[in-house]
C-alpha cells in the first residue's frame, strides 16, 4: 500500500503526505516500517471540515446541529449522581458493567438470539474493535477478505499489522474464493449502508456468504455503524442475527464479531462502541484493549447508558433520519441537474454517502481532486477505499454534514471542477 | 516474554493464564503470535480488586473515596454549556483544541521552556501513549532500553510489535551499555516515585542519562504519572526540563517524550492524558492514534480543561496528598512491626508503591503470591516487572487504595502468609 492521493498544497492545511522520517542531528532512530506505507488522508479530511471557505462533501461526519446536547448535559449529571465514584474509575477493561448488560440485552432483542455480558465488550467507537481484531488475528502478511471498495479506516486500523488482502466476492462465484476463505484470518464487510458506497446487501447475500464463511472455518467481522439510518425500508437481518438463528442455544460461539457503534445515532463524542463475539473472542480483545489504553471511559459509558436507558434513540433518530433523507434527495436531485452526464450513482437505502462513479473513462478521481479543491469542494476519491489504490473512477460523496443549500453549493462546485478537469484533459 | 505467574484458580476469579486458542468446531484462525507470551495479570488484579473479602494491595489505583465527583459533574455542565456540539464531535485526533494549549502552557510553565500545540498529543491516560510509541517505533527485535523492573503496562503496550529488552544502567557504567543506548529506539523510565520501585531519580542522573542520550541520538520516553504525588520535598526537574535547558531556543524537537496524565492528580475516568514531543513525532503519534481510535472523547478532554481552569489540581491534590502520607506512613509502620524481619524497603518520597525485597534468599515471590491469596491478601510479584520474568525476590506494595485500618490488616495477613510459607519450603 502506498500514498495513493496527490500532495494539494493549501494554506493552513496539512499536507497529504507520508509521515517525515526525523530530520534531527544527529539522526534519529527510523520510524516502524508500516508508516512508510500510511497516509494522512483522514487527518486532511478532518482538517479540510474545519476550514469554512470550503463545502466538504469528504467527511463522514453527522449533522452537529442535531446533537441532542441538553439530553446529555442531564444524562452526565444523572449517571454521576447515580454511579458517583464508579464513574470515574478505570474500571472493567471489559467496560462499565450496567452498559455492557444493556449491550447484551440490546443485541439479544434485535437478534432473537440470547447474548450475554460474556459476549460483550465495549470498545472507543467501532473503530477501537477494528483495531483490536488487527491486533489479536492479524500477523505479518496473514490473509483478511474484504469488500472492495472498504471503509479507509478499516484498511488503516490493519496497517500496522501488515496483512494481504483478497476482495470479498459476493457472487462466491470465483473460483479462488473458497480457498481465500480457507486461509483468511476473517472476513470484513459493512453490509448494512456500506461505506463508501452506501450498498444495502440482500438478506440473501448475507446468508450465503454465512454459510460460506463457517464451512471455511474462519472469523466474520460485520461492521455495522451506519443501521440507525434507514431511509427507505428497513435494513433485513444483520448477519450476527442470521448466524443466531443457525445456533440458537447455550453461549453465542460462532463466527460473527459483530461491531456496533452510538457515533452515528448518538453523537461521536461520546466515544462508545461495542464489539459482539464468541466469549473466548472476547477475552482475547480484552487482553489487547489492556495493553492500548487500559480502559475506556466509564465517564462516558455511564453517561450513554443514561441516555441508552430514557430512550434517546426512540426520541432522536426518527427526526435525525428524516432530515437526513432531505439532505440525501438534495444532493441527489442537485447531482441528477448537473452531474448526470459525467457520473452515475444509486439512491443510497441509508447510511451517509453517495456513491459517485465515473461514465468517461478519462475522468481519474484523483487528478479532479486537485480542481475540486481549487474550486473549494472536496470529496473522497476511490483509490483511499481500495488496499493497493488501483480504483480511479469513483468518488464518495457524504450528505449528512451539511445543510440542503450547502450540498447544492457544494454539487455545483464539483460540477465546475469537473469541467475544468475534462477540458484540461 | 511468558506467563509468570502461577494460575491460582479462585471463585469468580479470571484464571491467571495464556488466552485459549478458539476451540470451536471448525477450528479458527489462530490468534497473533504476541498472544502467545501475553496475559491477564491486569485483569486478575482488578478482578481482585473488586472482591470484598480480598485486601488487594496489588493494583495501582487512586482512592476512590477522594474523588472530586461534584467538582466534574459541575465541570460536565460548564462544558457543554460552553462548547456545545463541539464537545460531541469526533474532534481533532490530536484533542480538544482548547486543552491541547492549555497542556502546553501547562508543560511551558512547569518546564521554563516554551512548548507549542505542535508539542501536544492528548492521549487516553497515559497508557495510550506508551501504546502509541511501540506502533510507531517499534518492529519486531527491536531494541527498547528500559529500566529494570519496570511498568508491567509498558511490557504490556510494547509487546505485540515484540521487542527486544536490554535494563537501563542508570550508573552509566556497564561497558555495552553506549552500544545499547546506540541501537535503541528509545530509553524508557519513570523517574519520579517509579512504578513499581517507587524511587526518585536524581537530577544528576538524568542530566548524566539525558546526555547520553542525546549523544547516542535515540528517543528517551519520560513517563510521568506520579508527579503530582509529592509526599517528602520536591521531585526536582523534568528530563523534558533539563533537555530545555540544553536547547531553549525554537520549537522544541529534542529527544524527550514526555509522557502526563490525569488520572493520578484527578481521575482515572476521565481517561484523559498527553504526550509531548518533537513536533514531528506528535505528527506520527497523531496517525498512529488515528488508525487505533479515530479521535479521543472530546467530552472528557472538555470537561478535564473545566476542570483545570478552575484550579481543580490547586483545591484538590494537597488534601489528597496528605491522606496518601497518612497511608503510606501506615503501611511502612505496620511492615516495620510485622514483616521487618523477612524484608526491606526504602520509604518511597512519593507515589503510590512500597518495593519490599526479601531478605531470605528462599524467597520467592511468585510462590508466596498463593499463599497470600489464601490468606485474602494480594500483591504484585516482582517477575511481572521484568521483560523476561526472572526477578523472584521482592513484591510491590500499593499504599493509595486502602484506608489506613484496611492496610494494616493486609499487612498482617501478609505477615501470615510470609511465615506458612517459609514452614512449607
Amino acid at each position: 500500500m502506498q500514498c495513493f492521493l496527490p500532495s494539494v498544497p493549501m494554506d493552513g492545511l496539512p499536507a497529504m503526505q507520508r509521515p517525515a522520517e526525523p530530520e534531527s542531528t544527529p539522526q534519529r532512530p527510523a520510524y516502524s516500517a508500516w508508516l512508510r506505507d500510511s497516509n494522512s488522508i483522514t487527518q486532511q479530511f478532518m482538517a479540510i471540515g474545519g476550514r469554512p471557505d470550503i463545502v466538504s462533501l469528504a467527511g463522514g461526519l453527522p449533522a452537529a446541529e442535531f446533537y441532542p446536547t441538553a439530553a446529555i448535559e442531564a444524562a452526565s449529571k444523572r449517571a454521576l449522581d447515580r454511579w458517583g465514584s464508579a464513574a470515574l474509575e478505570y474500571g472493567p477493561i471489559e467496560g462499565f458493567p450496567a452498559l455492557r448488560e444493556h449491550i447484551a440485552a440490546r443485541i439479544s432483542k434485535a437478534t432473537g438470539r440470547t447474548f450475554t455480558v460474556a459476549n460483550v465488550l465495549l470498545t472507543v467507537g467501532a473503530m477501537q474493535g477494528l483495531d483490536l481484531l488487527g491486533k489479536v488475528l492479524v500477523d505479518p502478511g496473514d490473509l483478511i477478505v474484504t469488500q472492495n471498495p472498504t471503509y479507509v479506516g478499516a484498511l488503516d486500523a490493519w496497517r500496522p499489522r501488515r496483512p494481504r488482502y483478497v476482495a470479498l466476492d459476493w457472487s462466491l462465484r470465483e473460483p479462488d474464493f473458497g480457498r481465500a476463505l480457507a486461509d483468511a484470518k476473517f472476513v470484513y464487510t459493512v453490509p448494512n449502508y456500506s461505506n463508501p458506497t452506501g450498498a444495502l446487501v440482500s438478506t440473501a447475500a448475507r446468508q450465503a456468504l454465512l454459510e460460506r464463511v463457517v464451512r471455511a472455518g474462519t472469523w466474520l467481522v460485520e461492521d455495522d455503524p451506519y443501521l440507525p439510518l434507514q431511509y427507505d425500508g428497513d435494513a433485513g437481518p444483520s448477519i450476527l442475527a442470521l448466524h443466531g438463528r443457525m445456533a440458537p442455544e447455550g453461549t453465542y460461539a460462532g463466527p460473527v464479531v459483530y461491531l456496533g457503534t452510538l457515533s452515528k445515532s448518538i453523537v461521536p463524542g461520546l466515544r462508545v462502541g461495542w464489539a459482539i463475539a464468541d466469549p473466548g473472542m472476547i477475552q482475547t480483545l480484552t487482553l489487547a484493549k489492556q495493553s492500548s489504553d487500559l480502559t475506556g471511559s466509564m465517564l462516558t459509558q455511564a453517561i450513554a447508558l443514561e441516555l441508552l436507558e430514557h430512550g434517546i434513540e426512540e426520541q432522536h433518530v426518527p427526526g435525525m433520519v428524516e432530515r437526513y433523507r432531505v439532505r440525501r434527495d438534495a444532493l441527489c436531485a442537485a447531482a441528477s441537474r448537473q452531474l448526470g452526464d459525467w457520473y452515475e450513482w444509486e439512491v443510497p437505502p441509508g447510511g451517509m454517502f453517495v456513491w459517485m462513479r465515473a461514465r468517461d473513462p478519462r475522468i481519474d478521481t484523483n487528478d479532479l481532486y486537485a480542481f475540486a479543491l481549487e474550486e473549494k469542494v472536496a470529496f473522497v476519491p476511490s483509490s483511499v477505499f481500495d488496499a493497493d489504490g488501483a480504483r480511479r473512477d469513483a468518488m464518495r460523496i457524504n450528505f449528512t454534514r451539511s445543510r440542503p443549500e450547502v450540498i447544492e453549493e457544494g454539487i455545483r462546485r464539483l460540477a465546475r471542477a469537473t469541467e475544468r478537469y475534462l477540458a484540461s484533459l
